[in-house]
This record gives C-alpha cells, sequence and structure tokens, in this order.
C-alpha cells in the first residue's frame, strides 16, 4: 500500500525533555513522545524527521516535522488523536498532507530561532522559565553593531561546541534582527543552518557586547581564530526558540 | 522605638500556592512566605497586610501590602533580602516607605483585576498555565453587551459563592473592558471591591454568553435573582491576576 507524506508543525515547551532528537530508548525527547504517539495510532513503527533537532530544555514555536504512514484515518482524525495523547506541552498545531518527495530536514531552506532575554534588575516569575535573566543594563546598539559582523558567510568554530575535522563549519547568516519591547530583548536569527549550540554562543556573546565586556569590533577577529574559547558564554537553553522554518 | 510602615509592591505566581492568606500554620500561602522571610530578616514577628486575598492557583502582577517594623536596614537592603530569600514564583518588585496611616487593605479605593482566556481549538504550550483555554468560538460583542449591565452598583449575591446573611453583598464595578489580540481575551474588571470568587463567576457567565448558551439581556435577571445558581460556571483559578489597586 502506497504510505502518505504528512506535515506537522508543531509547538512543543522543551523544559521537561533532553531535546528534541531520539535518544535510543529513552523516550524522554520531543521526537521521541511523537513518535510513540504515531506508532500507537497506526500500529507502524513511525519514523519522524524533523527540521533539525533542538537543545535539552530549548522550545519550538513551529518545529516542522514529516513522517509516513499507510494509515486509512484522515488528517483532521490524526491531528485529534495527537492531541489528545501527547503531553500538555507538546501541540501539534497543523498537519497537512506533503508531496512524496518532501523532507523536513533536507528541504529546510532556512531557519530563524528566537532568543528572549529578560534584561532588568530582577526576574519576571512569569517569564522566568522562557527567557535569560540578565540583571545587567545591556546597550542595544553595540549588540546591533556586533551582530552587524555576524552576517553573511563565516566558519564558525568559533561558535560552536562541535568538534569536527569532515564536516564544514561555515554557515550563512542571512539576519540578526534585535527588538527591545520594555524590558524584553528578542534575538532573531535567520541563516540557512546553525552549528550545535551556535545561536546561544553568539547570544551569550552579544550580552557580553551589551554589557562592555567585548568590543564589537571584536567578533571578526574571534570569527577568524576558530577557537570557541575567544567567543563569549553560551547562553542557556529556556531563552532559545526555533521560531519558524522556510522550506 | 519608632517602627517605620513599609509598603510592598508584589507579583507572583499563584500555581503552587494555596493563595494569598496565611492559613493558620501551612506556609504554602504568598503571605505565610513573605512574613517568614521579613520576620527571618528583621527578628521581628512581621504581620503582612495584603490589600486582599487572592484565589488559590490565582497570580499577582502587582499586589499591594505594607507592614510595619523597627528593622535599621535601608529600603534597598530589604528588597535584596526579598529578591534573594524568597521562592522565585514570589517577586517584590517596589519597596517603599509609607505614611504611618497607610494600609493597604483598608485604603485601598480600587482594584482592576485581569482575566485571561485563550481562546482557540488547541491550548498553547506556553500559555497554558496563565489562562483559561475554552475551545469554542467565543462573540465577543455579545460578551461585552452582557459586560455592561454588571457596570454599577448592584447586589452581586448571584455571582458568589459566599454565604452571609450580615455582610452586604453590594458592589459597583466601574468597568469591564475586553481586549481580543488574536486568539487571547484579556478581561479587565475594575470594581471598588469583590466578593469571593465575583470575577470568576462573572468570567464563566461571560464565557457562556459568548458561546451563546446564555443571553446578554439576561444578565439583569440573573443579578436581581440573587441566586448562584442563576449565574454561569465559575472560569478557573490560574486565568486570574491581581492586575493593579488603586489608593
Amino acid at each position: 500500500m502506497k504510505k502518505k507524506n504528512i506535515k506537522l508543525i508543531i509547538q512543543y515547551d522543551g523544559a521537561r525533555y533532553r531535546g528534541w532528537q531520539r535518544l535510543g530508548d529513552s523516550d524522554n525527547t520531543i521526537q521521541g513522545k511523537i513518535e510513540a504517539v504515531l506508532s500507537r495510532m497506526t500500529g507502524e513503527k513511525i519514523d519522524l524527521i524533523g527540521s533539525g533537532r533542538t537543545d535539552a530544555g530549548a522550545h519550538a514555536y513551529n518545529q516542522v516535522a514529516n513522517f509516513k504512514t499507510a494509515s486509512p484515518m484522515s488528517l483532521p482524525e490524526i491531528l485529534d488523536y495527537c492531541y489528545r495523547y501527547l503531553p500538555e506541552d507538546i501541540v501539534v498545531k497543523t498537519i497537512e498532507l506533503a508531496d512524496d518527495r518532501f523532507h523536513a530536514r533536507y528541504n529546510a531552506k532556512s531557519k530563524t530561532y528566537l532568543y528572549r532575554i529578560l534584561n532588568a534588575p530582577r526576574h519576571d516569575v512569569f517569564e522566568r522559565k522562557l527567557c535569560w535573566h540578565v540583571p545587567d543594563p545591556l546597550d542595544v546598539n553595540l549588540m546591533r553593531k556586533a551582530a552587524d559582523y555576524f552576517i553573511g558567510r563565516h566558519d564558525f568554530q568559533s561558535f560552536t561546541t562541535l568538534k569536527s575535522k569532515k564536516n564544514s563549519m561555515e554557515r550563512e547568516i542571512n539576519s540578526i534582527e534585535i527588538i527591545r519591547d520594555g524590558i524584553m530583548l528578542d534575538l532573531y536569527f535567520k541563516a540557512d543552518g546553525f552549528l550545535y549550540n551556535m545561536i546561544r554562543i553568539i547570544a551569550g556573546t552579544l550580552v557580553e557586547v551589551g554589557s562592555g565586556k567585548i568590543e564589537p569590533g571584536a567578533i571578526q577577529e574571534i570569527l577568524s581564530t576558530r577557537v570557541r574559547s575567544n567567543a563569549g558564554i553560551t547562553a542557556p537553553p529556556q531563552g532559545l526558540f526555533l521560531y519558524e522554518v522556510d522550506y
């Protein structure tokens, strides 16, 4: 029987999970939780392909994933089943039939991540699990100047904890937008792809620029040295959201 | 030694607590938690007066409270101590010296509460603990028509679970504002005071109006009968926020 290729858009609060990617038999991952529900629903062993991994503790507004199934269930039935049996912190928002060749990871053209910073002397009880609390006042203009140095194609070896001799560390960042809304700072990063921990290290470095510890102009040199320890700290995962995937 | 009268503005996420008001020896209340920290700090037995109680599971953006102390600590020192020793879901936002006669409850002229409703087929993983999820589409115009009947001075016996023959059930509602922002519905209630469960029963009734179960015009009659069972359901506590207290 010909299998259908189904595309999902998924929202999740990653606080309780070890990240998107299934880890062996542990089901304490987003992918593992959704695959378990889909497998139970269809009676098949479902392999769910996400647009990419997200870190332990990081969130998603619009993760994109696809899976193939021979199940005769309708799309609304699948959506309802997911809503009913997934835990409260994972919601499949939309579901659609995709082209047979659609692959959530290989076909992703660009991704946008949001990193949220609460910049105030004290934290906010309602935001505390969904942002990084930075008490020191941040100079947004300095951060924007520094952000400009990241735009374009660069080797990001200084901004990842991934160690690999084989794979290219080159990525192209299309834009970094920094929006201040009261005490919240929203950092949007759009790129063709990101290395492991790359956004969190860039966000941590931009915060060190904003608090005057690193000069905006130093970014160019940090990039060129290709040494992780030259960049800033790694921002914590609870401020990181996979915001959008473009195909 | 003459005691200082200190006024606090407090933000809290009430999810873990049995409400504002201290209950005997149980310290699982907001008032109990703050009194314990202030008493330890000053070495005195601190009595913290809040502007009013909030329900178990309800929240506050700006609860106002005051206490008297002979402590020589400065205001910033007290603020820092509270920030350090209170649990993460209770934050003292501001602190100031008040007039000796200031009393957070007796002097409150009016209070504004916010009730948040998420009106969409599925819940939102990031909002789920801070709103009431209502999947049926709500007609905001009907809700606004119904809300108008509450404005002014009325006997609110139909809208409280408080049973009392002694105390007046009359309250004056100054305004009810209903703001739709995408899938969020924010209901702001301003009054000289509220009876026990009053906002949650009004919010529940307005939702039943919005989904077509109750006619807006029925509100007048429900008020006049003074019977709780004629009004709508009690909205859950996690959508309720004490928003502002005016003096």
